[in-house]
């Protein structure tokens, strides 16, 4: 594959999973969606198809990792050159970015609207310090939950213990598939079980910390909530922004680690 | 494939989705149905589903398109001669047709039942004007959401956007089927993903403008809703109509132009 | 296929469906069941993995046909000799007496605990007028939803109408799945694809009737609700009893003349 | 297969299931947990792609067992070697407590937070003694639910019967799969279907006692909840403690002998 294949496709495929992962959570948050309040699965399984149509589309171009932990895991196990995980991790944070711009776009209006139902509760000051204990995806409390994780309970040796042993069952799953008989990475029906091992760790994993188990999908939508213009959105809370960076990164290479010493 | 098998499949097929599809939204939000108020989660499996069930069906007739914008992608993409277009679009539209009736009488006696019970909130014309704000599937309110689809907040600019982007999505995800050894277009594999594919598209997008992402699925219903006998029915909406028309065929358009220059 | 093979497998495929589809009726509507109002979904999902886990044991043995209509439609498109038709018959119908007694016996003590608290409410003779009016999955009502389907709205036209289209979707979609490349009948992947036509079709078209869609899985457990001992259990609505299995029989000749002037 | 390579897949591959299995029962009863009352459909599906993920993780080097009662029917099938027996029974069990272990360390400050809440309402004593009667996945009750199973109605008699039951469906859908053409134990596709018949046998016959359906599932856990330290955790329930163990072991054996007499 050559980078300009990896870069394009990494950065089609990271938009497509982050459009589709945080727009269910934008559908399930935003007050007057179709899907408000659709509930817990509701939004795992909206992230397991997420990742089901960006791996899909972007397996022929790039292989489809879509994620700097798993390209890491790869890396490890010798799946991937090492010279081209930074192109890797440039489509991905480039693609995340625009995915969120997207689900920006696509839900505009019900941010707004959603927004202006804030207005009424408290001042903008007082929901920026409200930012931080409840960016809870599933409420109908700030937006900054549309984009990135944050923790239920804040505490950064849990918090990074979470994503560590999310993370390295995903990676585990991916690093194994070669040896399923499925062995051009990604493939058809590689795609569909990724889908609902990424379903299934949101649903038993993601209570603690919303399993972000991705660094680009959780810094790349926080760099867009950041940047894009939506008023009295509340803050980033970049305090907790290198938990879900280094965590599934640390996961992703024990996930290689355990795959060179049991598997290899 | 000749075009009376085209025609044949894609009548059965989008018929088999439209059936499967609206039917979703009746058993949801009439009473009396034992799927009443079943949710979200309901709605995006059951329309996940209808495709999957009408693809597999009309594979090995037509290819099973069912959708204008497939249709259309494909073309850009050269996945189907510009001369076969209009046979693939007539085979839908009156496949939608179909559907949808099929629909009116597999639950009429719960369209009778449900409407008579609105009777009792407001008079016939009280309804009418009602029709706009509240298409909404999943409450209790006018059955055109049974139909065909409406925007939680109308806005024109932001009704095609949202529809363009999911539509996009969607056929993307089509266009590469080829490329991941699922030649055949939409086979036994292919389907299912389609399916799953759908239900996240649904999950995650659908919130604002309830995912028509194909002009045949909300226009053949919305004529099917205008002609169908039911008592205190309501208006159909058209100034909304052209929107699910028009932004699915700019979204199938761009999804054939992307695969253009990024895939071919 | 042996007359043996095929009597035993569509024994052990139908007990098994049976076994795990009116399972999770009880599951839903008996109280002190874990699974005691999880809603249409888990009802519409368990029924669609009886299916898959019905057809995936069975297979092998006689094809997994487990249902009347699909032997009907079957033997219409030649997939299946007319004399075999009697065997598929008295295996479907005896194994869906043993799997409709087998979830009797693993629910025994909550259908007791359930019925006793029925008496509260009201005398034996009360529960018996009330069951024809009750017979809804989903809710504390009488146990006879647990085996046999009951329509919302009691009307023979519409209620034969609903069980007609609903059959004819599953039956040409089984009688099309040899066009789909997986010619050896019912099996892995074949199985898998059933199973989410069988969730859709209860998703979308359940709604009215409760999609029995099959005689024997209506017919077999109506018998065992007659028969087993349960105290306070009202009758078993013989009223109604032959329009799922007469409806489903229609619905699936219609495939099968379908499948023959349009796929043939 | 080596025997290293048994043990280590099945540690490996049962600690995966057991860490994501328990985890869903934690992310659904924890208060605090994004996943809160997600209901039966969020555990039946959470346990289903944690048999996915570890099946699919382990199956190149041990076949993927993952639960005695498997390796028990595989045995009497000719399937693995009765000499290997003790090695897959060793490595489930390691795996086991493990994956619960894991689940503990990811849930730790729900755990604390959620036993604290529980001290507000009853004295320790008193705790100790509701936990027999409310050891129900789904309430906010006491925590051994997150590790083992308990019934809804305690009877030796019915909770065997259940679990037997459920058990031999599980054993023989697995003992099949050679026969539907995908030879390689639990393979790609194997893998999926095994997981969505296991979200079938919860949601239909998991209403009763939990369906532990797994020996090493229910023990292994049940040991690390004795051993991990939990302020206010409550007893075991050690006399409940053979009922999953004995009843799937011989729902696992009429499984074997099912399949000896009417598919070898």
């Amino acid at each position: 594959m050559s980078s300009s294949d990896i870069f394009i496709g990494e950065t089609i495929g990271t938009a497509v999973l982050t459009l589709l992962g945080c727009g269910v959570v934008a559908g399930v948050v935003l007050k007057q969606s179709k899907a408000f309040e659709a509930g817990w699965v509701a939004i795992t399984l909206g992230w397991g198809f997420a990742v089901l149509t960006g791996a899909y589309i972007s397996a022929p171009l790039s292989g489809a990792h879509l994620n700097p932990a798993v390209t890491l895991g790869l890396a490890i196990k010798g799946g991937v050159e090492w010279s081209k995980v930074p192109v890797y991790f440039l489509g991905q944070m480039l693609g995340a970015v625009i995915g969120a711009s997207l689900v920006w776009l696509a839900y505009l209006g019900h941010f707004h609207a959603h927004l202006k139902d804030r207005e009424i509760v408290g001042g903008p000051g007082a929901q920026d310090t409200v930012v931080a204990d409840r960016q809870q995806a599933g409420d109908a409390g700030p937006v900054l939950g549309v984009f990135s994780t944050g923790p239920e309970i804040r505490n950064v040796g849990q918090n990074l213990a979470t994503e560590i042993i999310a993370t390295a069952v995903l990676v585990l799953a991916i690093l194994t598939q070669g040896l399923n008989g499925d062995g051009k990475g990604l493939g058809v029906i590689g795609a569909m079980i990724t889908a609902f091992v990424v379903v299934g760790i949101g649903l038993s994993l993601g209570g603690p910390t919303g399993y972000a188990i991705n660094p680009a999908r959780d810094l790349g939508p926080r760099i867009a909530h950041a940047l894009l213009p939506l008023p009295n959105k509340g803050g980033s809370d970049w305090g907790y922004a290198w938990i879900p960076v280094v965590g599934p990164l640390i996961g992703g290479a024990i996930a290689g680690g355990i795959y060179e010493i049991a598997f290899a």
